[in-house]
């Protein structure tokens, strides 16, 4: 197989040198399985250290599994969550929030991704009819599917305005650190002290090989499962519970020890910034979203798509106007971003 | 953290040197997401070369999912599973059989682990009649959850047995290359070829980091969903779909390449076998099963438990008796059981 | 309590006199329980008389189960279903649809109800991918939520639409009868004729006490559990097999004998008629969607909404714009509609 | 059909003159649907009289349902359910407990369907373990399914080690009113008054056309769903909500005024006693049970059993032994009985 480098996801990308090499260094004798080793001792120490004390933190496979049983631990069967039209939970979980929580997704449509108090409020009707299913959470993602960024003070919003309800904050973060790093924040400005209640940390999209966690902020706000009581089962049952979880925890330790989170998103934000720059200077290519994170989104004429594909595999985001999304990853070079401009612009000439 | 080693579990081992040096090897560059890299094509070659053409092959993180999505791929919600009662899927899932297939388990007592068709035959009533789970699975374990082995000849039986009801033979393999070495046989041989519908084939427990596959062998026998069209849609619902599937394929051909999974397994019986000889040494210890894989059941006199625990833990298997279970792994050398010999016999006197 | 008719819902209505005679008779010495009885059997033959032979027909207690069941019975946990957005599966049955099937409901907007093949087809992406809930099923409801009707060849555009793409029919018909005797069509020619799989019959809204039917019309189009082996588990784990089922069937047996569920449905159907005529002499309300069957709905100015609901109780379909629903039903009179039509008059004045 | 009276069901039986004359009554005008009539109303006192205030009571189609759903709001999905394992819920739900609740029923051996406090503390294991479903709920059946009686001590003594372990108490009151005539005590004497946390009340077996209640006696104890808030959700989602809701409401308040309830479980309940007393004096003829309530269990030479099946069919309640059961009901009648042993002594001579 060629060494290629990819645009197509960010999940294209390996792992981590500094990351690898903690799994290596936790490869020594035995350890105790399902998480009662030191490894994960110490990761629920990072994650103490970058969202503060009395919080619950569990490691998951993937992100779908994150968004699932955290959603799960804080609904009932009839309750409904509110989240965008494009929302990862809506659109690419193969119904799997439907199957395991029972609830309904009641979409409010996003061009970017983002939702607002103002389109939450017109999908809060029929409160207390036996009928309709109730609305219990608000999930929104950060960064957004189409690498935008809520503003600290946006999620605030979201988050008072659920609560004052009734409701709870889920924020689904596959890439929460790319937001941190666009926003210049900490990851807790843009979490816990935002109102969140409930958060999927994604580790996978920055460096990780596999392994989320979903972490509980608040052990009081009528979680339908205690999370720190009622949650282990669920994540047993959720066929998420890892025997030898020293090594997700050795990696999310490397993650969240000298600011790598930090580092690795950041420069995948800035090589973002970089390909926007030179797609910009081709004409025939329009840029749809402003580039706040690592996601280029770009329309292209349709009869290069497959001619650049076939050089650089890609998705076509949105067929119908033939929009093309770009990723880049902690391990994106100038390099590869400029192979990739030369291929484009070999194609359309 | 002591760098001990456990005879607890076999997965409070690490990972193979092999296994590491394949997922470090794999790490180069970019590969497609979910499934579509060539590390992935190559592991269901070996897949092929184990158990022959014609086979649908399917990673999962752990061996819960490969159990309760392997059911949940041959069941309706409506059938029912028969089983030991000491069986792991009814034991030690947390109920996940039951919440996700919608099945119901018949249990029957085992001693050593295996059932029999006569025990089967007794489940087998109300047939037919609306108000009763319809049987539609016998699961079996191998090796059992007590070190045991099914001969070819027994699976036969019962996959017979289930044929001729219009049932399926599911076995759970956590530990299938413990059986395989200890029967001298190929995997193949007392899987598919002894008429073994679905498998879960575990990693795990014979050195793998994370990462267990369910194995159809056949297309067209009666699943609720189809192995080679529908169950993908399952697995990423079940929440077992990775992104960087490379990194459990490279483990997987690694371990299915020379013979790697054959010496771990037979190593971990071999080391079983000279902790059973030195525990029958000590006459206050009875061993309770046949030693035929890699685990060694004992009983102990009740007043010595914690103390040996506190040097080396391990878990009481059935309480009641004060009988001990201990499992020796790829890893375990014999200067460990010299070890923990001492130790007991340090604590016993 | 004041014997009053309400416009409210066509269950606010009583028992036809017919069918509690039909209840009545049916109360004499012993019958098996569970279906095994002469008025199931007699029941079978009259959906045969409607439907034609070779079809399957379940009574479930409510319409809810007969949308739920029926759609389970055709799908898997993967799959989506295309619906109006104002189909009663999506906006009243507090997610039974999804916890029941898992699927999820893909919905199109609509103001009469209403769905086109060019509507659903905007919905068929991402075919064969396994992050995306896969369509299955095109559900439509005739006569509509609106009290529109579908012609017979609208709904045959749509079901060749759906076999041709693997995909099946089902139709919401719990006011069937309604929309047959506005179209002057047998109940056959708008169902099975015109290509629907599966159907929920509805008797409630048309003069029974509880129940309906659902409707396998095709005993080979790939469902996922057989209409006529294993749909009979399903019912009675999804708690709708009634013990005493001869007196459902006798239900039935009346109904659809000497055309009681036409002359019921074409009195309610005239009785809208007259309500609409009457109606569209007040120059303050506003008629919102063509009376084809037993509803009328208006747009009333929303200072009268509170007097006129506290005389008649009846629910705003549309808050926003102040739209209410008013249905008539098989017991409706013309002298309550002139009272009807009286205290509207003396509120607004 | 022959009008025959069977003694293979209490629910053979139609409906009691008084119910039907109740639901003839209530065809009166209109009435609101789901529940809000004056006739649920008045159907909620009766509740109030016989069980005290501060409950909660839901109407649904049938037993599977009333157990079920009150099972499904005292649960997680993570939790255990300990029963008798010729439970009802365990035997002939076809496995709607487990799809519905998630639930795992553990069940221990019971002969007369009694199970009892030591029994229920074997099942008391691995609490707090995550891999093992946790017991939450201990299920009886008031009568068994044997037709034996639990006495209020024994009652109370399951009540408060439930209670003491953070348990809750279930009762399968299909056949209470046959349980409460036998012990000549109150209805509320043993359920609430006995510790009885939620209820279901059965109506079908005794007289009713269809419809039973489960009840809810304590509002503060740990439930998973509140009866007071959630519960209305659960029984739409579980499709029990039925629209014309004063009919089933009728039948109880009928049943529920002038000891109709009383009466009828008497009837049947000596009418056992007199179908005993004239099998006894068949040699042939052996009881297994204690004749307590409305059920007569008796083992019957395998050769005779299709010749009495013919002339008066019933079910084989034990195969393995040739065990009949016989159920009496509030119709059978002094000559029913009379026939009955007539026929069978015919057949054996």
């Amino acid at each position: 197989m060629r060494t290629f480098k990819s645009f197509a996801s960010d999940n294209n990308s390996g792992v981590h040198p500094e990351i690898l090499k903690a799994i290596t260094e936790a490869n020594k004798g035995h350890a105790l399985a399902y998480g009662d080793d030191s490894y994960t001792k110490k990761a629920d120490k990072r994650f103490e250290e970058h969202f503060g004390k009395n919080i619950d933190a569990y490691f998951m496979f993937n992100g779908t599994a994150a968004n699932v049983l955290g959603l799960k631990a804080i609904t009932n069967s009839y309750n409904s969550i509110i989240c965008a039209d494009i929302a990862h939970i809506n659109t690419s979980e193969c119904n799997a929030v439907e199957i395991f929580t029972g609830c309904k997704l009641l979409t409010v449509p996003s061009k970017d991704g983002k939702i607002t108090v103002d389109q939450v409020k017109k999908q809060m009707h029929l409160l207390g009819e036996q009928h309709h299913a109730q609305p219990k959470v608000i999930s929104i993602t950060q960064a957004t599917e189409m690498g935008r960024v809520y503003k600290k003070e946006e999620i605030k919003k979201l988050a008072d305005f659920a609560h004052k309800h009734g409701m709870l904050l889920h924020m689904d973060g596959a890439r929460l650190a790319n937001a941190a790093a666009a926003l210049n924040l900490k990851l807790r400005d843009i979490t816990r002290d935002a109102g969140v209640d409930v958060l999927s940390f994604g580790g996978t999209k920055n460096g990780i090989m596999s392994g989320e966690a979903i972490i509980f902020f608040n052990r009081k706000r009528g979680y339908s499962t205690s999370p720190s009581k009622g949650f282990k089962y669920i994540r047993k049952q959720g066929m998420q519970l890892t025997s030898k979880m020293r090594y997700i925890s050795a990696q999310f330790i490397a993650l969240l020890s000298n600011d790598l989170w930090l580092k690795n998103a950041r420069h995948a934000n800035k090589m973002a910034k970089l390909l926007e720059k030179e797609i910009r200077k081709i004409p025939e290519l329009k840029i749809t979203q402003k580039v706040e994170t690592n996601g280029v989104f770009v329309i292209i004429p349709r009869k290069y798509i497959k001619k650049i594909q076939r050089q650089y595999f890609f998705y076509l985001w949105n067929e119908s106007i033939s929009e093309a999304r770009f990723m880049t990853s902690f391990d994106t070079t100038e390099e590869d971003i400029e192979n990739f401009i030369k291929a484009i612009r070999g194609t359309i000439k």
